[in-house]
């Protein structure tokens, strides 16, 4: 028991907790859902009680832990522990020194990190990355969000790499929610292309997509939503989908062109359910504009499911 | 004397020679035209010319140089010294010992590396790039070539990394020499832009363009002569370089998004003649698709000029 830590995703819809032993397994975990009211102690208070929550299910308390991870959105800043301008949560557009505040709670080091880098490091690790020793992490979810290791090593820029859902696969085209236009997210991202199907919808373009979303009592299209949607032959939906795929596809080969890795780890909610089944499409679209077509990097989906983002927290500890 | 290398950049157009002391200045150079028929051995033979008439300006014998380096076109594996496709050049499409058979000609250890690639490195250690610890090098030519430095050192990915003139700027977009569609360099590639002035000037769109390369005797659109259509206030080459700037602001951008460098440096035959002129408009570009846009990077034009490339080739020798 000497060797467990903690590791938390913190995401925009759920706070996802757990204890992880040396091998990287996960012997306790929580889920609870992220408060959609408040501020940055709210979300803490959550984050805290989660992971006090898997540490029960694990037999041991907090204080034991050698340390917690947290892979965060927004501005999350390793050195210093503290999460800025996290824009999905609630009253989050300031500061808030996170590493700290759950510090205190917990009884044991915190370090926090991006969600994004932190779930390709677990890849990289443990999960389907294991083999390469430079990759792209693409996370294709909510939005699109990007993770890089090069040589055996994270790649952080400044402290804002790996953002591929955002840069450009069409000029002057589709708004994204960035604010900005023609951006790999505008195309591909979850929300974007529920705004597109909302927007089509009203237009008079049939779908069932939204009758299945109140039918399943969601308050969103969620993966589990296209994907039936796609099931029985939903046009609209078809189409969206195969929209985000071209976007995918041109992102991807234009970061392989720039930076040549061995391998690109497709996760993220759409990216791990849709994954395998679309990955011909993918393949095809990337191939289009790779520019040593003849090597392609391998493409393989995430392996380690919902919880690679708590799994890579938990090895923010150890650096 | 003891610490003198050569370096050989080798273009399309011309071979540069140099020989460069140990604080990386030039102390003999030769420049020839690169032979437009023939084959690797007749480029090989005029490159081994090129570097002993620059070694004889600086007094030496090419046997007493340390080494020589040779930034080169096409695929030329540094381990090898072999150079593969390098499709510019006459009767190059296959595999040709180029280190070795200069090696034997100049009685010295011969290197070879990319050439855009021992620009960046030439910029990096020795000119508009030394302040930076990581730096995206755009080399804005005949084509649009790029070269990458991360963490102080170059990131050659599987041997194919950097082609920043192959990140697509628009899906769908305009043929790029390369034959895909949508590159940068389809609309910021000299190539390309002369391609579209023809095209649109046999449309029956007017520009002085062409009437200026044949004034002044040249035998394609070379960045003087867009220069002088610019300074003449000739509408289609203010279209063209405009459009141009937005692909290579939005390229960049990407580029940027992606690793969040220190500094981009822009070098190459359009890239120095008009780095200042553009400096504006390529930035407000650029703005617009940058992530974080409160701090981009520095943009600097590259400052060791037409020798830039043999001075970095050179640095190949001490690896």
């Amino acid at each position: 028991m000497a060797d467990l830590r903690g590791g938390i995703d913190l995401g925009g819809t759920k706070i996802q907790a757990a204890v992880i032993d040396g091998r990287g397994e996960a012997v306790g975990e929580a889920r609870r859902p992220t408060p959609t009211s408040g501020g940055p102690e709210d979300v803490a208070a959550a984050m805290a009680e989660a992971l006090r929550e898997s540490a029960q299910t694990a037999g041991v308390e907090t204080k034991d832990l050698i340390g917690v991870g947290v892979g965060s959105p927004g501005d999350a800043d390793e050195k210093t522990g503290v999460v800025s301008g996290a824009r999905n949560l609630p009253g989050w557009e300031g500061s808030f020194p996170l590493a700290k505040n759950l510090s205190d709670a917990l009884g044991t080091e915190v370090k926090v990190g991006n969600d994004v880098q932190v779930a390709t490091e677990a890849e990289f690790h443990l999960g389907a990355g294991r083999e390469f020793q430079s990759l792209i992490g693409v996370f294709w979810g909510t939005g699109v969000g990007g993770g890089l290791i090069l040589d055996g090593k994270p790649w952080l820029g400044r402290g804002a790499a790996a953002e591929i859902g955002h840069v450009v696969v069409k000029r002057g085209g589709a708004k994204c929610p960035c604010g900005r236009k023609g951006c790999l997210e505008a195309y591909a991202g979850r929300s974007a292309m529920e705004a597109e199907a909302r927007r089509q919808h009203e237009e008079g373009h049939k779908t069932d997509l939204f009758k299945l979303m109140e039918k399943h009592g969601k308050p969103r299209l969620t993966s589990g939503i296209w994907e039936r949607a796609l099931d029985h032959g939903d046009h609209l939906a078809e189409q969206l989908i195969e929209r985000a795929v071209e976007a995918l596809g041109t992102g991807i080969a234009s970061a392989v062109n720039l930076l040549d890795p061995e391998a690109v780890i497709l996760g993220g909610g759409l990216g791990i359910r849709f994954g395998e089944r679309l990955m011909d499409p993918l393949c095809e679209e990337m191939g289009k504009h790779l520019f040593v077509d003849e090597r392609p990097p391998a493409i393989r989906v995430a392996s380690l499911g919902d919880l690679g983002g708590a799994i890579g927290a938990s090895l923010l500890v150890s650096r």
